[in-house]
């Protein structure tokens, strides 16, 4: 029988899209002339091109037809690791590292994550949710329909839960999806100075339960890096978070190699995230632990550094590379994964059709969601968007602008051009 | 008497603006917080803090009246170096560039500005018009009011004036205003390789006349560079030019160190533009016949180069700089002015208030036009931008987006948020 549809999108000039692949490695990249896609309750239900989609199916009486002459249709853009919820931008911090100080510089200063938690502690759940729904707009004005979130500017258990719970109203109220990762591990706050120990026994024996217990995220995160937390220190909090039934995350090798990425393979995380100064020995042990790489130039660029992780190698190693935005007001203040994707083509030699599988089915597998979303197929979720471009590759070309026409979530659209 | 105002912003969270500076060096840059502005018949009639203003005017009684409470006001950006006129956009080549092809590579391949060439001659001026078109509406979604526009994708008399009558259109049709610069002396077309000499007698002793008896250009430019036209080559040209009385601009300096800064000099250009490979000679001449060096990061970026022109080294030698987009197919695909900003100050170290004057008082500077435009002090053009943003800091900083809520140009609301 004929499946019913209530969305139909027909005769983009390209559909371009990554295929799923169910082993762990790179996914091959359809580009279909004149491609049409159908949905129905939120899913697709046919893909093809020029009229043959809607042949295959019966439009229900008030389906949505789009006509996508002239456009690109690609998946909904899966933004894999952000930290979307801050009280204060830190844009004084911006012109000082441009004056010559350095990123830890400031943050010893009192700058940096510190000054973050320190803002958010006095801030209400109400006033974080309010400053937060803009970037979810912006998120969405720029193609991303689902975005990873961490919390980590807590740093106690009151404020932790806050934060997750501020993720959790995003996610009720805004038409993006939002994955929650605790982050309580993203620094030792002021008052554990003279007392790591103390945080990480109050990280592991009463955050991790409590987040769990109130089903607050998917996944656990630690800031695994020579000045914050070591690799022994990471391990036993995200041994914690493992036997807690919590997916594995971990920022590693991000200013220097100290061994977080292997620590992440040998937990069996399912991602390990910036990768500047991984090696191939690295890369390996995340191929055979099946640890997903994700990159984040943006932070490069935006901290004035030049040592961008070796995209291109990570992939002819044959892993699933997936490139994120690292929203965040101190080191990556940016909600597109367009101009990350322009800085991955540019400064690691990503042709277009690798960048945006890795911000759409790479980024879905880094969130375990590879069989539902990041790529147009039979049976995936319906977020898709239209691009005001002839074919896939002007989405990282023409840079510094949008070039989304229509976003569509869960088979509904959310946003449509207004102007231009 | 009280002057009459049609036009009315208050309280914006900060008005920032450059200081029209009669001096030919760097303008200083101040901010008001609670900054207000009043404007009639496209031009601004008073500026102030709070309520200062309104009781300075007499507003008429249909007038305009913004409260820009929590956003920050500038001037109207300018972009003082655009190529905004071109008949195919050049993805492929920017795929091929990421595979490792060299720019240069590409060209005598047969891409490369030929291939612009090529497509635009057989494009009508009414298509050209057309496709043009949303490149304007998105320079204003950037905040842009202002932008230089050069020919150069003719390369014969007829085509040269065909893209000088696109952009004399656009000016009519548009909100945007329209500088025009005639850049025959873009490249040697196919059909004078092998006649270098032919081609500069055209454009010298054929195309520059036209031009001028037309009035489509008020510059003339020229590409000196080692693989186009060489300083004596360029120098031909431009005395030809002066002869007539354009304005004078000279590509310069960007992939080899020539001498076309020197000779821009020496003919008292108004602008020297690209300048990566300038030195503290180069400067020096430029101060002493008061060139503005006009940057354009962009195409370093874009080019995936990393020698940035130092600008701030020309900026302690005192000279006024100005940055632009360099907007073009091949080497520049962006209308946003704000990224450059970024890229300015990450890459090449100014500080968010020195880019923002690079962008508008300086750029003004570039076109001529210091006296009327670029700033928001009285007596000068009401082009004002109002963004989304507490402080100037935030242009820079939050990057790869729009803030900009509401454009004015000559005193008209122009583009005004309606998402977000």
């Amino acid at each position: 029988m004929m499946p019913q549809a209530d969305l139909l999108i027909e005769g983009a000039s390209e559909l371009a899209t990554p295929i799923s692949n169910p082993d762990f490695s790179p996914a091959e990249f359809s580009t279909t002339r004149n491609g049409s896609v159908a949905a129905h309750g939120g899913k697709i239900v046919a893909v093809g091109d020029g009229a043959t989609v809607r042949s295959q199916v019966q439009l229900v009486p008030d389906a949505t037809v789009i006509n996508a002459a002239g456009q690109t249709l690609t998946p909904g853009l899966v933004d894999c690791h952000t930290h979307p919820v801050f009280s204060r931008t830190r844009e004084d911090e911006f012109e000082m590292r441009i004056k010559g100080q350095s990123y830890e510089e400031i943050a010893k200063a009192g700058g940096g994550i510190l000054s973050s938690v320190r803002h958010l502690r006095q801030t209400t759940k109400a006033d974080l949710v309010e400053s937060a729904l803009p970037r979810m707009d912006t998120f969405l004005s720029l193609g991303t329909t689902t975005i990873e979130a961490k919390s980590g500017y807590g740093l106690t258990l009151a404020d932790e839960v806050k934060m997750l719970e501020v993720i959790a109203e995003l996610n009720r109220v805004h038409p993006i999806d939002l994955v929650p990762t605790f982050l309580g591990a993203h620094e030792i706050p002021d008052e554990f100075r003279s007392n790591r120990k103390g945080y990480i026994d109050l990280v592991t024996h009463e955050m991790l339960p409590a987040v769990k217990q109130r089903e607050l995220a998917v996944f656990c995160d630690v800031f695994c890096e020579s000045h914050v937390f070591s690799v022994a220190e990471a391990k036993q909090i995200l041994l914690a978070a493992r036997e807690l039934g919590f997916g594995l995350k971990t920022h590693a090798e991000q200013l220097s190699r100290i061994g977080g990425t292997m620590m992440a393979a040998e937990l069996g995380a399912i991602s390990a995230d910036h990768l500047d100064y991984t090696t191939p020995e690295d890369w390996n042990a995340m191929l055979q632990a099946k640890v997903v790489p994700v990159l984040l130039p943006a932070a490069v660029f935006f901290l004035g550094k030049s040592k961008y992780a070796d995209a291109k190698a990570m992939l002819r190693s044959g892993l699933p590379l997936a490139l994120a935005t690292d929203l965040n007001p101190g080191s990556a203040m940016t909600e597109s994964l367009p101009m990350v994707m322009t800085l991955a083509c540019l400064q690691m030699g990503l042709t277009p059709s690798e960048a945006i599988t890795a911000a759409t089915y790479h980024a879905a597998l880094a969130l375990g969601s590879g069989n539902f979303l990041g790529s147009i197929e039979v049976g995936k979720k319906a977020d898709l968007v239209l691009w005001g471009a002839e074919n896939h590759r002007h989405i990282p070309y023409h840079f510094g602008v949008s070039l989304v026409k229509t976003v569509i979530k869960s088979g509904k659209v959310v946003r449509a051009a207004t102007q231009d």
